[in-house]
């Protein structure tokens, strides 16, 4: 039972015999364990800290599993809040785009009240291919997303300079793409941008802005820390540059276009 | 039949029937196709160039594929002296390091005389899992194989970069490590890196001073074509960097040195 | 007639006969002009919104100009705080460190009310050599403090690379030092930062965790408006290494401890 | 005397009294001391190296000036080649564009016989504003330029990188120029170069394609010796992408082209 955006969608589930709460409050007050799963910090202030929100359906003992993908800030002052009213919480965001979702690969990365992702373990199994508790610390969880996203939007703009720099040589992108589809860099993300980039068709499984506001995070995250971040500082300021030229809602690989220009 | 460095080595073929050349251009000669493969561009001028080399032994019809990984230019002059002496000549660099080489799964990139090709192919199913043919147009080989290693030493950095970062926020490497082999970034490269910085051994499969020497053979194409490759010069600056600390002898993965220094 | 935060300094002027305001409400009260420059964010915000703050002075015609460097968003929130309550108001931060400072050298960048500015530019001329407004939109000399910021920071990680590579390649820094104070580059910041450098002394003049600091507001800035900014980032790395090696508390000029390091 | 490529400049001081060679052979065989500048390594080369060239006119004690910009290694070549005929040589690239040249502020850079050194002091005051002798190495006056030149490059891709995004930001070109004109960046390089810049004029002072060619030859000995340089290879980059939108031959200004594109 959780909070569904789309009616329609809404409607098959209620159909199947699911209650629908009129505000998040509702929801939270009549389910044990609710998950969230939302499109951004803005959200899930509305969510939690709004009329009617989650904070005023917790009471001693409900549980709330935030999936969202927000900063970390946010994400503690949400738990501090659920917690302070007796909540219990949980950080779960997950990794992978459009189509693992649909494929139930998605990839959860936990932290929180243990006990919590203990229940939620068999819920996580259905929806995930693989779900990982990473200890008590909030926050832990946005962290790990955050530098998984970074070795991504690096790999992907390494790909597309590549891409870019075949062409000026006269080799075929097709041999490069093949090339590198059988040997030791073969991955999904790898042989499915190549495949995008030759195509030329950038349909959005993982938004470009996206992508690249997740590298800003990250960025962010290693000033905190002092690491400096050579190589994606400068993949981060590709996909600026992609975004100037347009493709911030076109698919990460779009980033092709900002190398080849 | 072919010029063996490695007396040992030599001696077992020997025994089982092979003939030695005593020198480059007996064992042209004596063969209809010579492979070769040695270390570096002055490797290969010796051995084509040199006294006894190779180009005394070509005549008419003899064919010589070489498949050493040098410079471009390297390999078109030898490609024309040999051609001027009525030789065929194909140019084969080979994609994969030590394990891949071992097992039989390189990649052989070829470009130069499309029959030679045809005729080598069965030997190159012998050593490789993969051929592929790139045109009449000596030289595109060794841009393809830059242009793969390229993408290799970003993507190596770039993970190199998170996994520094990891340690900085308190995150455990293993997970990160678990979290990218099971996603969509999951590749040879990817697992067995990670394992070489966790693990902090960083055995040589693909030495960093070659890895280097690529990326800076490749951003030299990229300045002869125009093409701006900003995030793969910010990772050959992190390997000059590795190089500086002492591991240029050591594997690729020891970039993670330079990132967490 | 200003706040004074520094109880001795304070002591002088009064002795010279300014009154002395408990808080920064009965210094608005009392004068006609009130000029603010404060450390940071956090600082600006308690002067005008704390309690016996600025607001609780301000009414109809008082003016306030703000000197402080501060991010864009905050300062447009003071102004409006101020002129809502019938208050006039002028962002001015300025550009220039510590001897420019003491010796009246300041260059100032000021934006909002025109009449403001015009009354104010005889304290502009007494406390710097040069002062620009830029215009009614509040955020502008802020935004045009960030951009002069960055291209110091660029300047003098450049020359942080240029010294450290002069060292390794058997130069004498000296000469690299007097070359540059002779030619096209000569400027105050490439010659007393050479020093710096060559003296190794770091003594802060301008923090380089200041620098760091404007460089990553300048590239959030870069973000917002799709600003690639290839240089200005990996500058902006290599403050951040300087940080992680200790020096954030020295002048900017210790760079070169990243850039040799 | 000195060997002239253009004979309508050669006439007027053979007018003046100069004896004119027939070839270089001819005129070293004439002088004491021949000065030479022309404009690379080719060129170099076959001056020295050619038919009738200098080697052909060196004896014993005959002094040869080369201040022509190449590289290192070829500067090496040719003064062993002189030297080993009983030649005396000294390296003196100098630093400095067309107007420094034609009002005799050129910097002049030596390195090789310092009694050499000695005689020329009176020629390079008279062409020079400054000239420094860096000891009897051969190659270090080379080193020098490129360092030199290295800044140069980053400076002004930081500031075309400045130039670019104050537009975006709404700020007035204008004002950051002069901002920058009366602050602790100003030199001859900055309030030049942003003038070319506001006026979208990019006469050939110090050409395009020669900054970045000393770019990358910095770059590559700073390869030589393991000194990474992030902020200079991200520079090089953009002079890259620059000479790609057709800027090559136009001034180094004209990196704002790619840095606002």
């Amino acid at each position: 039972m959780s909070l569904l955006r789309d009616n329609l969608q809404c409607r098959d589930f209620v159909k199947s015999g699911a209650f629908k709460g009129n505000n998040p409050a509702e929801v939270v007050q009549s389910c044990d364990i609710t998950f969230s799963c939302v499109a951004d910090t803005t959200a899930v202030k509305d969510l939690v800290f709004g009329n009617y929100g989650v904070l005023q359906g917790i009471s001693k003992g409900k549980c709330y599993v935030e999936m969202s993908t927000i900063d970390e800030e946010t994400m503690q002052d949400v738990a501090e809040a659920i917690t302070a009213r007796g909540g219990v919480f949980l950080e779960s965001p997950v990794v992978g785009s459009r189509v693992p979702a649909l494929e139930g690969q998605l990839i959860i990365l936990a932290a929180g009240e243990r006990k919590l992702y203990d229940e939620c373990y068999s819920c996580f199994e259905a929806i995930g291919k693989k779900s990982l508790y990473l200890g008590a610390d909030i926050g832990a969880a946005t962290r790990m997303k955050l530098i998984v996203n970074m070795v991504m939007g690096t790999v992907v703009a390494g790909l597309a300079e590549a891409m870019a720099m075949a062409e000026k040589v006269g080799l075929d992108q097709e041999d490069v793409a093949e090339v590198l589809s059988v040997g030791a860099l073969s991955c999904p993300t790898v042989i499915h941008k190549s495949q995008a980039i030759l195509s030329q068709r950038y349909d959005p499984h993982f938004p470009l802005q996206h992508q690249q506001k997740d590298l800003r995070l990250a960025l962010l995250l290693g000033d905190k820390v002092e690491q400096p971040l050579y190589v994606a500082s400068a993949a981060n300021e590709l996909y600026k540059k992609a975004r100037r030229l347009g493709y911030g809602e076109s698919d990460i690989s779009a980033v092709y276009r900002a190398a080849s220009n």
